[in-house]
């Protein structure tokens, strides 16, 4: 039902297609009276955008997002929808054309066919495309401020790619960081490195590599979420299975025994803490008081240069396939943010809704 | 909202505490004409219910299903909703009496104190207790007999009870096992034998170990979800995050390259299949038509017999609590008909809903 | 979707048949900590239950309310669902064999055989009885409990039996009347002479007669609802039309002019108030913190003692029906009662949500 | 939640400010592979659109809308949401300038002050104005071309404009109008006249009157909708209370007595129908197949050109105020293609689900 929206209270419905004119969103539920900040959003969305550096694709977008509504003459939030609109100015059709009937392995291509038939639009994945993720962060960026405002801070980082793991974080008192536009997102930078040498690496062998991204959130009050089906591990996963390329969500850091997986209680300034943090900051389903912290893993790109075999659905015949197109190597930098953004969207309809 | 409740076209809504009367639930969007197989269904919840064997719980139920509305005169059901009562007859309100101001640490407790407030009912875990499963079960042995009139076959296993691992299926072509009422549900009986030593072991050490639940699906129509927040990853992972302990979900098993992550398509009697299945099924949201699968993640159970640090709500002063009671050492064996019957339950309401 | 249930962050779901065990419902996310008042409870119970007076069928039901989930030790609302269950004490199924063929003019009958085919249970009208309106009732009597918290009142009345109005309420500052079991819910009690004289000459002529309900609500703070499609009218009509025989919705009482119509603005008190509330209320889906008032009206009972034309669904011949059973010759006096319960639900909900 | 938006499986969400940058909406859930007749799109979006003649309000808007995004590239829809912009082109802010402190009688500017606090955007009624159902019509146009393929036809006409009705179609086998843009959608061609009087009757008076608009639906297969919450009543009345200005809605034409409002059943061409149609094509909350008739009120248009009180929220002081702007003197003409359009969305969501 209603595969492009999320969240109960706020609510976000994205649209558009890679090569369509446009893609953008709509934020209902978003409260009145905000002024948003318009730089921390473009920078923001700027770390999202592609053709920046040397490990993302070299398609440059603008990415200049056009308010349509949901702003008063001074600019602040009314209450109307907020609508965004980002029109597409590089989409070169001509990489993608004969891709229709030759089905990219690990793309959507075959299932949306079987989904939509053939008035799907595979150009450059159509609307499965990783470029909707551009209003998704426009959209997490403004509940970003709102979560600031009420004190909840949170923020990701690249926890591995492929064998190269970043260091783990406190968890209990964590420094979020807070990335540059343009920043490699790790904690520890000499990871970072060979991270990049291995997406560079696989960039050279004309493959791609996977890796995850670990997200913390600070500052959250006890009592979110529910039992049962109203758990927050739900709510934020069945968003963050949202983002293309996601296959894996971990909450907390489960250890292999009770003895030291249960975290203890004690007293901290009047009121009552963990001592450790492997539940995750959930309980039941519940928001404990702790950080949360989860994991997301991301397959490697589907999109590589190397030759595979697929079937042409108009012969049946099997035979090879050379991806064209400029493509990541590895999603994980710029899915950084992204998590980030729909993370924040389902905190924030949360809170809104008392819950 | 309605943490207990999920789906849409097919909603299952579920009701009671540990200790109160009862436990139920009621099925809404079944549909009707359909003669329920009782044998099979009760075999069905056995494999859930506790007391029967070395490796769960000595605690007994009944677990007898009495079905109050949904049947015709005939027993087949009629359209109206299915609601279904399970008397709970074996409560030991005593073992849990003074844990309300003793949170017990891994445990909703805490959470469930910032939530509901003094109110909450804390006996035995109230409304966050495993023993709500049951009528999930219920439920979804139903959609399983559903599902099997459409084609589609599931069946889930112990993947891992602590450093033990069972053998992986193929995921290509699948022989789906069925488990009896009281087997250990492992696919190398080998395996098995250790895992249950490995639970004997927590248990005699007075601990308890976590351990993974693998679920396989076949004959599942290429088609099924949607892109972005309507994937089938997000629908059937906010339902297996709402089972008790559940941390963790993993759809496929993601290699680390593209090369060898992408699953290559050839033709097989005359239409398009793949011949791996690292995606487990799913692209861009949507079923392949392959079989799905994915790994779900359990924590150790909370309850252990070892003294561990608290707080006492009432003095705010940190103590030792030695949690009484009997609890399953491992929540995983039991656990596994409970993945099977909330993946039944999300696969027929997509079914239904033509998606 | 779920056509059994209604509300989103507070959720009622009822179950039952008019002649299987029993009749239910569960409430999920009514607030924790909330000591029910069971004699009010079962008092407005009373006002919807059957067999009492002249103007009712004389089918008697026990109507005891069995709670089976939702309370603590203390009896107060603990946060878990509250599911609760109403024996059918009294089903006589034999007046009902013959009529699953025979649809019944006025009645779901053949709507339900389309939709729900052979297996449709009939007896009594099955799920689309009027006897589930005893759950509804029961929730509602648990949200007039929380609204009166709230500081909101809500209360209808029989506004109109076949020709026969009933006084108009002054709808600026209307006295809301608190009805006893087994009174007749009328403002002027001539008027309501009239009526049940109306109800009782549709009885011996063994046909039965329409009505209109009209609900009031004080108390309320403007600000609840929102434009477009979240409009509270839109709300609360979708539970109104849940209730079985309602025909139509009318919110406020528009003049033909605007000139008339729109309610001048005046200071009274230091706030802003409406000198007339011609719009009920509402304005812009939103309400103004005017009295909310609404007329509901109801069809003549399909069931009657005339005989009807019908067609034997077996044979397709045309034929005469004798509907057997006793049957209100009104549905309005006893409908009175579900009015106030379903609008308590949604007003509930609504302020639950902070909308 | 989310007041923006309405339906299931199929899910409309509108934006935009009366006088903010563009309306639009995203429609998600709509079938791939349709070709949308775009003369007719604009034929029936000129239905609504104002400045054509002198019953409605001479600003004149393009109402060109740009499709954002669900087209492929033979301009198929392709399974993306359908996304549309429609530029406000002729917004005169001046007119409503000092409004935001004096709320106008009977519209939303101090309910929505209440909602929204001083950020709200009262410029011409900001998001409730009746311009956003300019993309709610586009939506409807392009339901109504599916509806088409299914066989299921639906047209409304003015049944009432102050004192004077339309003729009343036959609701058992109804000849369905098909209004061209510019037309005076009514039945009997002398009872329009007599309407257009009475609406100019009201202009020159400075003052607004209202109306009422049937619509009717042929074709519809019959069990669709359902029990209680579930039923067409609730779903389609949601969906039109969302229009401006609806303050009632009645579906079918109830009878004082059982004995003349049930409709008999009889055999026709070998199925079953019923010869008359009092309960408007629907029992029990589902489709019986025979046509669907319901009556939608409007209120007399709410801005006028009379003073009128009201009290500026600055000074708390009560003062008169004159409505300047041009305004239609009656909503009803160009409410019918949007009350054809509510209900040609609710049934196609209806008919997607297999409902």
């Amino acid at each position: 039902m209603a595969d492009f929206s999320i969240g109960d209270k706020l609510r976000l419905t994205v649209f558009g297609q890679s090569h369509g004119p446009a893609v953008g969103c709509v934020i209902d539920g978003f409260p009145a009276g905000r002024t948003i900040d318009r730089d921390r959003l473009a920078a923001f969305m700027a770390r999202r955008a592609p053709g920046q550096n040397a490990w993302s694709t070299p398609r440059k977008e603008a990415d200049e997002p056009e308010i349509l509504s949901g702003l008063n003459e001074k600019g602040q939030t009314c209450g109307a929808p907020i609508a965004v609109l980002i029109r597409n100015t590089n989409t070169r059709s001509g990489d993608y054309a004969a891709l229709q009937a030759l089905p990219r392995p690990g793309h959507a291509d075959l299932a949306a066919w079987r989904k939509y038939g053939k008035a799907w639009d595979g150009r450059g994945g159509g609307a499965f495309s990783a470029r909707l993720t551009a209003p998704v962060c426009f959209a997490g960026a403004l509940c970003m401020q709102e979560l600031e405002r009420l004190g909840v801070s949170l923020a990701a980082h690249i926890a591995r790619v492929g064998g190269i793991l970043d260091a783990v974080p406190d968890t209990v008192q964590p420094a979020l960081p807070l990335y540059a536009p343009g920043a490699f997102p790790v904690i520890d930078e000499e990871k970072g490195e060979k991270m990049r040498q291995e997406i560079e690496k696989a960039r050279q062998a004309g493959d791609s590599v996977d890796g995850d991204v670990r997200c913390l959130v600070t500052g959250l009050r006890p009592g979110l979420g529910g039992p049962y089906f109203g758990g927050l591990e739900g709510k934020i996963s069945q968003a963050l299975f949202g983002i293309p390329a996601v296959k894996g969500v971990q909450f907390g850091d489960t250890r292999r025994y009770g003895s030291e997986n249960n975290d203890a209680y004690r007293v901290q300034n009047g009121s009552v803490v963990s001592s450790t943090n492997h539940c995750g900051g959930i309980l039941g389903g519940i928001s404990t008081g702790m950080p949360l912290h989860f994991l997301v893993s991301f397959k490697p790109t589907p999109s590589i240069a190397l030759p595979q075999q697929t079937v042409d659905l108009r012969t049946m015949k099997e035979g090879a396939l050379t991806v064209q197109g400029r493509h990541d190597p590895c999603v994980v930098p710029r899915a950084v943010p992204v998590v980030e953004a729909v993370t924040a969207l389902m905190l924030t309809d949360l809170m809104l809704q008392g819950e």
